[in-house]
């Protein structure tokens, strides 16, 4: 397979695996259940559980036994970007192109079905790992850690504090989106190597990769917030320039966060190549993520 | 020690526990962490907490093997306030006699802070438990289990649905109960007989005792919220009537909800006389919940 068939096929998995192993929407509470599908339905680029899938397959674990990693890592995502978008929040209408779950729905019932979502991550890791409760432990151990308030809800909380400040320098918004954004991308690929029985120090250099990942990602998000259409973001464009938000582009300009993105996918690129195994997708997707229009 | 004397002991340890088990408030974020501190800080009976360290007592646990699971409980438990209290839920500015969390600090520290607590319950769990990851692993389960879409926030959701109906019936208040009140103290007790390492058969007996004292603690809190001021409460009191909400109270009229009340604390002492180990703690704080003015 070549990497876009490749990447539909894991893409595939994701989304055959929303209806496998989330509660049934007949199932009461039917608006709640309902509410975490619509979440979780939005499409978008299932960056985290692809990674997850094709790390663990990259040591040699069927893809179907990281699934469930793969799918309690989108839970999480999903449920971040669910109480993001709040009224209280980025107050955002519009997500990946349709109507955000808080206006599908309404406000309780997102909040619910983010929290929901949070907790079914937990719910499929012990379920699911259940016949190997040592994995299930290091699973929900490290997912627990890349979701708290040290990593993806402190980069948050320090991203919220930031959009009232005048003086956030390039340190604080590294350790912003080193939290907010690389933190469950670390997680994805460590997640990934434990499916797949990683020894630790490659799940440490696992954690470098991810790391240099998520600073790519947010770097590009940056840029294609200045630069792209809200029809073809999906999202509304241009609210990091309205807000006056402190951005990769805004401290550093186009071209030098441009520079920052490229440099840090060689970085990752350079330490997928020292990992066992095949990494050829893995490589094209680091490569996919800094050339991304969306 | 005398029953109260071990309540207070008890209490002590998971008050205590706070600071211990939860990130330091001078921690980036330090808005966060100071906000998670805050809504565990607000006092309470800590009942579920209490009825870990109980259970695994009774099982010959250290007390203090039980504390980050019972920490975690109160984690989850604390999480679910400050998330009910929220203005899109059921807006409330009092907790405990003081202010909520969203009024002490905003609406996006609040809600932030709640998922915070939820994540964090597992951190505790997986970092304290390492050593014994089948444990870790057990403990998991259950707590997510307990606090997932299907039992805790399923009977968030089922209340608040309930709120706008007028056909609910004592099945659906039941149903709302074991789940939104019943889960999280099934969990209490079942969390403190793993860490006691107790039999399945017995797990089994701790989380039908926890489903009868659950529902005990909801019709009280029902009785007290038609009878008692808010001063005594700590918490608005009488909203219940003002909303028009199908209380036990509303369904079975305050004399049939005391002995229905009573009925459950019954069965309770039933079940916990028929477990091993000094079990006069349990009993006497499954009376005190029937018998509690606030």
């Amino acid at each position: 397979m070549n990497f876009n068939q490749q990447l539909a096929d894991y893409v595939g998995q994701v989304e055959a695996g929303i209806d496998r192993f989330l509660p049934p929407a007949d199932e009461r509470p039917t608006r709640l259940h309902t509410a975490m599908r619509y979440a979780m339905q939005g499409g978008g680029k299932r960056l985290r559980p692809v990674m997850a899938l094709a790390t663990a397959e990259l040591f040699g674990a069927p893809a179907d036994d990281a699934l469930p990693a793969a799918m309690a890592l989108e839970c999480i995502h999903t449920y971040s970007l669910v109480h993001d978008d709040l009224p209280c929040m980025d107050d955002d209408d519009l997500r990946r192109g349709r109507a955000t779950t808080h206006k599908a729905f309404d406000e309780a019932t997102a909040l619910l079905a983010g929290d929901a979502l949070l907790t079914h991550a937990f719910v499929l890791l012990t379920v699911n790992y259940a016949n190997r409760p040592a994995m299930a432990h290091a699973l929900c151990r490290e997912l627990a850690a890349a979701a708290g308030s040290r990593r993806l809800i402190g980069g948050q909380m320090e991203d919220l504090l930031a959009e009232k400040r005048t003086d956030v320098t390039a340190g604080d918004l590294d350790l912003i989106h080193l939290n907010k954004t690389a933190a469950m991308i670390e997680a994805s690929l460590v997640m990934g190597g434990i499916v797949g029985g990683a020894e630790t120090s490659t799940l440490d250099a696992l954690r470098r990769i991810g790391r240099h990942l998520g600073l790519t990602f947010q770097i590009v998000d940056d840029i294609l917030d200045a630069t792209a259409d809200t029809a073809t973001l999906g999202k509304t464009a241009g609210k990091d320039a309205e807000a006056d938000k402190t951005t990769y582009v805004k401290l550093h300009g186009i071209d030098t966060a441009r520079r920052l993105a490229d440099e840090q996918t060689a970085k990752a690129v350079r330490a997928l190549a020292a990992l066992p195994g095949d990494t050829a997708f893995l490589t094209a997707l680091a490569r996919k993520l800094t050339e991304r229009k969306s």
